[in-house]
């Protein structure tokens, strides 16, 4: 991923951009060439703003575009001008390079199942957008070589009593980027677990998470400073995405090798 | 599961019954105590007439309860009603084991992932449904042994092409049962994939999936007869539940071993 490789960069993440997603934001941009354009998706304008921020002073050589989208209630409509208005117009350059991150971080409610009686499971649009960002890619740039990369977790692996809807859809999410890896040979996949991360989101799993046991691992980790930086996560995303030592659609795990 | 052993059952699948759905009851009946109860939801009430013609041919012993109920779009007070009207009433004698099953068969859309622009994704309440069905059961018979059994596919493990949204629903339903597994340890959990059964959801599969590939492999195995009829499946099924070789949480396939 250096300025030599890419030539330009289209990037999208779904989600809240903060935490994992700025950091992936600011860890990439010093990589990219001359021209490239990141392009941040999130459901409100604040992370976005600080964000494009952090971009600017980790490269002037990156152009940040952010869009305001929820993609847990947006239509295709909305998606597709979204994607248009991001990547339309005729002076956009076409890129030979292009990296799509799926960070979707909602953890849901942490309770056990069987108390589990109101929930409403949010789907994520995830497909749709894929379908959408990887359409508009081909049309724009019928050579461009896709990765998508999908943020995965240890949950998606693993049962974590009182996280059940977060395994389940981390695991569900998992299979989707296989399935996808199977049907495009030509784009590369890759669902990444990026460890415990030292973020918002370990700071609800400490407080929220309704299993004692569990609950007491998340403490202990943050009270012992065994929690990753998210920037230190992204190095080795990095670090593994450059390597190409995994075939696409693996689950590939902060802590393997 | 003899009749020595099991001194009442209280059943419930998810989904229409027919097919595999009807052959669990018509397989499982025989294997009954007198007074067991044998409870059956489904979107319509077609199969479940149907299927209490072949319990009761299968066993007089066994009492079939249908309940019509949607689990797509039924509410907590839907589900909580239809148990209630199922399993209430000061006569209904307390069970020994109770046994669960599940069988969600909607094969949704099975266009590749990329085409996938206008999917919904239908959330059934599983989760839901068991919470509610276990804290019933508890205050009926604390002492009951409950097994839950999640049918499974070789798609939850396994990728295939333009099944996406198949294999991810397979997948994030496998975790959710590992997740119960851990959580409640005296329950016993089975993810079971029945292999490929010779009923309507192979002939939707051999005629609507997208992928050339593996629509003729879905052909070839019906025109070589490698299709297993569902009450085959439902044997092995009963076989491994039997013989208790399985971790509870464990995903078991008709062809292992």
């Amino acid at each position: 991923m250096s300025g030599k490789v890419v030539g330009r960069l289209l990037g999208a993440g779904d989600g809240r951009l903060s935490g994992l997603g700025a950091a992936i934001c600011e860890g990439v941009a010093p990589l990219l060439g001359d021209g490239s354009r990141m392009v941040g998706v999130a459901r409100t304008a604040g992370g976005l703003t600080s964000t494009e921020g952090q971009v600017k002073k980790a490269s002037a050589k990156v152009e940040f575009i952010p869009v305001v989208l929820d993609l847990g209630v947006a239509s295709k409509a909305d998606m597709e001008n979204a994607l248009k208005s991001a990547f339309g117009g005729a002076n956009v350059p076409s890129p030979s390079r292009v990296l799509i991150f799926h960070n979707a971080g909602s953890l849901g409610s942490l309770k056990y199942l069987k108390d589990q009686v109101d929930q409403q499971h949010v789907q994520h649009s995830v497909v749709t957008l894929n379908a959408l960002f990887m359409g508009m890619v081909r049309s724009l740039a019928p050579s461009a070589a896709i990765e998508v990369i999908n943020i995965s977790s240890l949950c998606a692996v693993q049962p974590f009593k009182s996280w059940g809807l977060y395994c389940a859809g981390k695991a569900g999410r998992d299979m989707l980027f296989k399935v996808l890896a199977a049907e495009e040979p030509n784009v590369t996949v890759l669902n990444y677990a990026p460890g415990p991360l030292d973020n918002d989101m370990q700071m609800i799993a400490r407080t929220e998470t309704a299993d004692d046991g569990l609950r007491s691992v998340f403490s202990s980790m943050k009270n012992e400073g065994k929690l990753l930086p998210c920037s230190t996560s992204v190095g080795k995303l990095i670090d593994i995405l450059n390597s190409k030592k995994f075939k696409s659609g693996d689950h590939v795990d902060y802590y393997d090798e």
